[in-house]
This record gives C-alpha cells, structure tokens and sequence, in this order.
C-alpha cells in the first residue's frame, strides 16, 4: 500500500497549461526545452519511485542512529540512495551552468523536489540544505571559497548544513553566542549548535558547516553576528581532504517524525577550536543567512506539498480497496468500496483539491522566481521579485499547516487502520508535523508578510497580484460554466482586500503597530494563502474548461474541474472566514492575561 | 515541565455557574451536596495529579507488551495507578447505588473522567472500556449474569472490554463473522476480534469480554448478530476465578500513540471454543452493543477534552518561561517571554477558548444525560433524552478533532521543542489523534446527527435547542458590555436554521437523500459544534459578567471573558463558513471519480 507514484501529469499540467511554460522563454534558459523537462521529470519519478520512495518506510522504523565515537549511521539504503541522486546530476538541476549546475528553470527544480519529497522527506532534506549552502556562498564567499567549496557543493559530492539555533537562541538569533576567534586567515569557533538537520552523516564524503558566530570584539544583537563556513574535514590546497575539524555532533534528537533525517546538536571547539571561513561581510551573518533560508523556505513548502501528494495517493489508494457498507438504494444498493460514500469522498476531495492548488501556488511563486532572476527587463524582473517576496512566505506557511491537515485527513480515511504504524499514513502525518515549524516558524512567516512585506511597499505589489487575480475572474465570468467559480473568486479577493488594508493601516500606528501586525499576522496570511490558491484553481478550471470545449475527453480534465469547483465553493468560504477574524481585532489578545 | 493540575476551578465554574447544579436537585441525587462534589473533585484531582499524571510519559515510552504466552505487561506504575484508582472507589462514581456504585451525576462522574483522561489517557481507556460493558450488562444482562458480574466490574476489580471488530468488519459491523454456538447453559465462541482495547492485561485478575458474533443458525447482516460475555476466567459459582477461558492475544498492535494502552488481537476458540453467554436478546446484538457505545462515546469526546487541557497546560508553561524577543517599543522593549508576542497568544487563547467551549458543552450534555434519567416529569426526561441524542455526536466528534487542533497548536507554541518527543508535547498530538476514530468515526458520528437523529423527529429536538441558545441571544443582547457576542451568537443560530432546513429536506428526497446525508454530514456536524460551542461560551460570558458586576475582582472571570469573546468573535466566524460549504451542495461529490 505505502507506494508513491510521482503526480508527473500534475506537474505538467501546470508547467506546461497554467504556466505555459513562461521560464523556458526566459534569458539563459535557450537549451531547455519543453521535451527536455518533460524528460527531466521522467527520470525524477523514477528516481523519487524506485529508489528513494521505497525507502521511506525503512527510514523511518531504522532512524538515524549515532555512535559513540560521534558519527552518524543513516538508514539502510540512504547513502546509496543519495549517491544514486548525486550521479544522476539531481544536485545541480537548478544551478547555474557557471557553477556547474543543470542550468534548468527554478520551476523545474521545484517539481523535482516535489517528487523527491514526496518519495521520502527525511532523506530530502539533506539535498536541501545544500541547495541552501550554495545559494549563500555563491552569493555572498570569496572567490577562493567558493572556488574550493562550491563544486563539491553544487555535485553534492559534500552537503551543507545551516548552524543557526542554539539553546537560548531560536525564533530570535540575536541571542546566537557561538565565538569566531580570528587566527591568521581563519577563525577558531566555539560554540554549541542545535537542530542542525543532516548535522553529521554518512552519506558523503565532507559536510560543509555554515555558520552564524560573533568576533570577540562584535557588538550584542544582530549586528555582531557573522556567517563562518566550517568544514567536517579541512580542505587541502590541491583540493583533497585534510584533516579531521574540530566540530563533533553530541546528541542527536528524538523526534515525532522524519526519523532517517539527523538532527544534531554540533559542538565547535571542544578540542581548542574549529577552523572557520568568513563568508560574507563581518555582522551580515544574518543577511547572508537569510539568503540561504529564502530558498529554503519555499523548498519547506513543496516538501509539504510532496508529502500531502503522498498522503493522497496513500488514502486514494486505501480507499479504493477498502470493502465497507453499501451504496444508497437508488444507487442499487450493493456492497461497495468507501470511496463510495459521500463522506469519505469529502476527504478525498478536500485532500486532493488542497494539494492541486497548493501546488499550484507553489510552483507559480517559483516562476515568478525565475523572472525575477533572468527577465531581461529590469521592471520586470522588479515586479517579479516583489511578488515572490509576498509569496514565499505564503507558501512556506500555507502549505505547510495544510499540508499537516491533509496529512491527518489520509489518516481518518484509514479508520482504525490509520492509526496503526505498519499502514504508513501515521508516519506522513509525523514527518510533515516538522514543516510548520522549521525554517522560522509559520507565525514568524506570518509576521514577514503581514509586517515587512506589506507595509513597505504600502501594499503595492500586494495590489498588482491581486490586480492580476481579478483578470482570473474576469474569465471565469465569461465562461458560462464557470461563472460561479467567478463570483466565488471575487467575493474572496473583496475580503482580501478589506483585510490588507485594515492590517496595512492599523500597522501603520507607530505605537500599537507592531502589535497589531503581530495580532493580525496568522489569520491574514491564512486568508491570503485560500484566496490566492483559489486564485489559481480558477485558472486551473479555466485551462482544464478550454480542453473539454476544444473536445477533449481525458478523464484529467474532468477531475480537474472537480478538484477546482472543490477548492473554490467549498475550501475558499473557509479562508474567507478570516476576514471576520481580523476584523474582530486584536483588542482580546492584548488583554489576555497569560499568567 | 510535563506536569498536569487538573482545572478544578474551571470545572467548578461550568458545574456550579453554568450548570447551576441541576444535576444534584434531581429525584435520586438527595445525598449528593454541592460540598460532597466539590469534595469529590478535590480527590479526583489528586490521584489524577499525583498518581496517574506522572506515568503519562512512563506509559508512552515503555507501551505495553505483549509476552511469548500471549500475556501482556502494562507500563511500570500502571498496575498500581489503576489499584488506587479501584481502591478510592472511582470505577464506581457514576453508577447507581442499586448496583453498588457511588451514585454521582453523570455530570460529576464526567468531570473526573476528564481529569483522569487529561492525566493519563492510555490508562483512562481501561475504565473507559468497563463502564461502557457495566452500562450494557445492567441493561440487558440476565439476572444471573448481573449477580456474578456486575459487583466486580461496579468496583473496578474486573475490567471490562468491547469486541466488535474484525478484519472485514470495521464502520460496517454487518459483516462480523465471529460464531457462537450453543452447548448447554453456554456458547462456544470461534473468531478473531482486532482493535481490543486493554484486551489483555496484568492490571486486573479477570478481565470480561462483550463480543459480538453469530449463532450458527443466524441470518446474514445486522440481525443475525448477538452480544455475548466472554470471561478471561471462568467463573465458579460461589464467585472465586476458575479456569482459563479459551480466549487469547495474538498480538498488540504498533501505534501512533496511547502506547500504554494494549490494543489488542484477541482469538477465541483456538482451544476448541471459549465459553459466552448471551447477553440479552439473539439477533439484537448491535442494540444491545449502541448502549455500550452511546455511553463511550461521550467519554471519548471527555477525554479529547482531557488532554486539549493538558495541551493548553503544557504550551502555557512553556510560553510563560521560554525567553525570545523582545516587546515592542510602545510596550517598553525589554526582553520578554513568548507569551507577551500577540501572534502566540493568539495560539494560546485559541487552545483555550476551545478547551473551555467544548468542556461546557460536553458537561452540558451530561447534565441532560442526568435530566433524562432522573427527572420525576416523563415529558422532561424525553425532551432531555432528545437532546442527549443529538449532543452526543457532537461531543465526540467536535471535541475530539478540535482536541487533534489544539494538542497541535501546542506542539507549535513550543517550537522546535515541540518536535522533540522529550518535551511532551508531541505525544499529546499523536495520543489524541485516535479520538477522532475510535467508538464510531467522526464520520459516522456525523451521519448519526443529519441522519437518524435529525430526520427522525423532523428536527424537532433541534429547534427546542435553538430556542434555548436563542434565549442567551437576549441575555446577551440586554448586557450593555455583551451586546456584540449576542449579535455573533445570533448569526451563527441563523446560519445553523438555515443549514439545518436544507440538510433535513435534501436528506429526506426519497433517492437522493440517502447522498445528501453523506455529502453534508461532516460541514453540518461541524456547525452544529461551532454554534453551541459559541452558545455555552455566551452562557460563560454572562456569568462572568455577572460576577463582575457584584464586584468580584477574581482574575478567573476576566479571563473567561476573553476566552468567551475569543470564542465567539473569533473561532465562530470559522464554523459560520460551514453555511456556504453546505449551500455549495453536493454535485461535485457525486460527481468526482476516485479512480
């Protein structure tokens, strides 16, 4: 039953009808062609299917073990499983042909995470984190740094990881007390780390540190915090491997879920000091870190997105097979599956709906990220960035808390047997309980967008997308079937609205502003994830309307248009709710008393 | 930090405030004093705090297990807890004094089962399981069953199980296939039972099993199926334990959570058949099985509400004591713990808003229960007995998937604490998570209310309780301080009225209707949940309000007040939105093809 088949016709159906492949026309994308992603996802699903899915379940009984001399075991078959992707080019699928990537569109390496994730988060992660390592130093390391650490990074031949927490040091890093003492042309670091994901591992051949550390002399808060790259082993000058670094992992977590992925508490110094590389400017660790959990977070969000496409097939699938009760009399009457029954198709709908949409959020976001990296117009490319802005922490947080309902809705459709380990729906719902919380919180992505990303701009990119939302409705109004999808849609956007300017102004006030962002911050960017994947499910209904009037009879479509109708009659009054929250107030919060 | 004080004084408030203790003035409670309650709490509060509070943890990390010879070993601690437990007395709080209980309300008894559910659910399932087979033995028990039974199980010293399903027959009990075959004064029983809980144990010296099964000679479907007594030891007729029967586990299973709690594969007859007797009559099984189960399933949605508690508990403390983040400047800027930040005391408030509506309303319900039993007036023990049978699906449906929300909001409150199996947290979630399944999905609870229990009386009951709700609506509306909860509180009635008419006039369409039921169950049970949850929150408004204004200056009350307006501001809003849900209809259901 624990069998995932990687949703390819999904993907292609927004990279390909609701995207219509925009990135692929972009500058620097000329030798990638619509068959050469077609052929790109081919080979993911196969991967994700056949070598990384079956482990999945393995992973998570076995656990990453730690031994006594401090390293880390993974799981049977995850070394393998991460050379197999290594060899295949996956590491660099999104990288830049300068660095040695694939070159292939952000949009493209969003669906091939999809699918890994969806074959086996734990084991995902680990390529994340990289992604993350080489997005920083390419960006932000000196020439020799990266000339002697991004190759490795962007093959995957080594890993990266991000050293931010520490104990008194979580949600707010000012509080990071890790030491980088200067020694000629490195640091010694001293320090403990904790929740470092892939910390320490056995799945490749060096980990590659980043870290966030503060000089001596460095000043308290966030601006005496610096970003140091602190390899497992030194690196030689010829380019091979030195000696071992004085970084050793202490612990690692007993956690709810994602049991193959380590997460090490990392201890730099016990032996006098771990060798360190200033990346970046000195007390721009936190920018430079940003850049890295930028990525991350929308890579947080198709990681949902992956799991909750599981979690459909698992249920689906259960569903399916699963004998119980009889259909109604007027239906004839006779034995049937629960798929049958109304109820349990409101599940199955609601699950299937919410991830269609999600996805397609996701992957837009990750279009915008393209143009906005290789538009040739610079206004554009503007445009694009600003909308990403927005998005991304709309993606990070909404697909992830749905992603866990979602989750445990595969579990009710199971029954009791939902409940029992063996079945596998327990174990999607543990995994991606993580995802709301890592890479900073929902409440902090919250906090993003409803504070900096929309008061600084005065809401204004915030109205260009809605801008381009109440075109969807304009279309759906003309199509005769789909006008109710139209008005559904406008009514959502209305609500949206109203809510961004009361939260826009009442953050506005110099002195109850930051608490009114901080109040509004959950329930507006609950209503603007539901409005803006209705959004998308309009232009879902739209692509999937224009395949059935031009005669196409692939059952896709059809599904398609229910998913859609789903998402927007029955999902978006939900979100729309939020409207009515916000304006309640936060007057109630302010006034309770939590003692 | 993992600790539970059970909430006497919030208990205390719905019992005496709300509730006004209706309960103790009935025909039957005469011994029954406001101060023997409030004494009764003050003991249950101990041994569920001192006693069964602190093996919580114990309970989930050693899990019960089963030995080679089928027997099985409960958690360290559990034995003894569960002694204490029979020894004060407890097992037989609620049951009447004929039969050699305590005879408290089932109000009261309610109130200690959510403290010892919120202490320890794992163990709280055992009692859970012998009050449900006390309630079936004494109502259609033989004489002679009840003379050898009933004494032991009243005190606790027997425990007492359902055996309903098996591995074909799980929501549709029509397909059991266990027999029984008559021999003498007895039956011979053969089959396999799955999903036992405390099926086998060392907590008790016997353990007494209800199976359902079939005599040989029984008609296919429900009406072939009987309700037989099955002893772990027989027993000889001065009462002392004789042999073993031939009943065994074959296994337990492997969980998501309540670990300490054995679910077990039980065989009869391997041994040639395991002696039962029947209970009641052939062929009304099932029945006779719904006393058990309507009587469970108000304990389950209690013991969601246990443990929603015991989150709010636990994610207090820690928001009280985790130091991040500062204040915002107009508030001083000073450093400052989590709770002070109003995007997670949005978290906290909405944990305990909930916990607090779904308490009042599920003691509610237990009042009525009282009413319906006792009252001297036929016509008012109807009225309530209508009542009770429309509350109870919603008690255990609504308080159990909001139980799943809050124990999750509490995982998020915590952080990446909260993943951390050692904080505690993340075993509330994965313990409760069964609620919502066992003794009747939520589902099914949710085609019992649009179903059966609405068409049957044409909404009848319904509207009584509406009217009831209405009136708070005008208490409301006359306090000048709670005015705008009156005007909430009216909407979300007008929204159930209107749900509730299509609901009751698609759901009686002689073809349709059937569907109709199944399609808008769970958005309609949902409602209803929201809307008297709202309703019992306006009844703790204005009794809080009222204390105010006598001038009481009791922090309890106005913290009452904010979770009242959270709950009816805030969190109806969402519920409301189940309205357009249900007007949306039900084609796209039908409609989707899961294939």
């Amino acid at each position: 039953m624990n069998v995932y088949a990687a949703p390819i016709r999904d993907l292609r159906f927004v990279l390909e009808e609701l995207l219509a492949h925009r990135s692929l026309s972009l500058p620097g994308f000329e030798d990638a062609s619509p068959d050469l992603v077609e052929a790109v996802l081919e080979e993911a699903a196969k991967l994700a299917g056949d070598v990384w899915g079956p482990l999945n379940t393995i992973g998570d009984r076995q656990g990453a073990k730690r031994q006594s001399d401090g390293s880390v075991t993974t799981p049977e078959g995850f070394a393998a499983a991460y050379q197999a992707y290594v060899e295949g080019g996956w590491n660099g699928i999104g990288v830049s042909e300068a660095l040695g990537g694939q070159n292939l569109p952000e949009v493209v390496a969003s669906a091939v995470q999809e699918m890994l994730h969806g074959a086996n988060m734990a084991l995902g992660l680990c390529p994340m984190l990289t992604a993350g390592a080489i997005e920083a130093l390419a960006h932000h390391g000196s020439d020799a740094l990266k000339a002697a650490y991004l190759p490795k990074l962007v093959e995957g031949t080594w890993t990266g990881t991000m050293n931010l927490t520490e104990p008194q040091a979580g949600s707010d890093l000012s509080k990071v007390r890790t030491k980088a003492v200067p020694e000629g042309d490195h640091y010694r670091l001293n320090g403990q780390k904790i929740y470092i994901t892939w910390g320490e591992h056995d799945a490749a051949e060096n980990i590659i540190h980043f870290v966030l550390a503060r000089k001596p002399d460095a000043p308290e808060g966030n601006k005496g915090i610096s970003l140091f790259l602190v390899p497992k082993f030194l690196v030689n000058d010829d380019g091979t491997l030195g000696e071992r670094n004085d970084v050793i992992c202490t612990a690692i977590e007993h956690k709810l879920g994602i049991h193959g992925s380590p997460t090490c508490s990392l201890s730099f110094g016990e032996q006098g000091g771990a060798i360190g590389y200033l990346v970046g400017k000195e007390g721009r660790g936190l920018n430079h870190m940003f850049t890295m959990m930028n990525e991350a977070r929308h890579k947080v969000g198709i990681q949902g997105i992956g799991v909750a496409e599981r979690a459909c097939q698992h249920a689906f699938a259960y569903a399916r097979e699963r004998q119980q009760g009889r259909l109604p009399a007027a239906r004839g009457g006779q034995e049937c599956t629960i798929s049958e029954h109304l109820d349990v198709r409101r599940m199955l709908l609601a699950m299937r709906a919410r991830t269609d949409a999600l996805r397609a959020l996701a992957l837009y976001c990750a279009a915008q990220l393209d143009i906005a990296r290789h538009a040739h117009n610079p206004a554009e490319r503007q445009t694009a960035q600003a909308r990403v802005d927005i998005l991304i922490p709309v993606v990070k947080s909404f697909s992830t808390d749905q992603a866990v309902e979602i989750a445990s809705l595969g579990v009710q459709v199971h029954g009791g047997m939902g409940y029992i380990e063996e079945t596998g729906a327990a174990q999607l719902l543990r995994d991606v309980r993580i995802a709301p919380i890592y890479e900073g919180t929902n409440g902090i992505q919250a906090l993003d967008l409803a504070g900096r990303k929309l008061q600084r701009d005065n809401g204004e990119a915030f109205a260009s997308l809605l801008k381009d939302a109440a075109e969807t409705v304009e279309k759906l109004n003309a199509e005769p079937a789909l006008g109710h999808l139209g008005q559904a849609l406008a009514a959502g956007l209305e609500d949206l609205s109203a809510a961004q300017q009361q939260v826009l102004e009442q953050g506005k006030d110099p002195d109850r502003g930051p608490d009114a962002v901080q109040g509004y911050a959950t329930p507006f960017l609950n209503l603007v994830g539901h409005v803006l994947c209705a959004w998308q499910m309009g232009q879902a209904a739209l692509s999937a309307q224009a395949a059935l009037n031009n005669g196409s009879d692939d059952p896709f479509y059809t599904a398609k248009m229910r998913s859609a109708e789903f998402a927007i009659m029955q999902w978006l009054p939900i979100g729309r709710a939020q409207r009515a929250v916000i304006e309640a107030g936060i007057q109630c919060l302010s006034d309770f008393e939590v003692d």
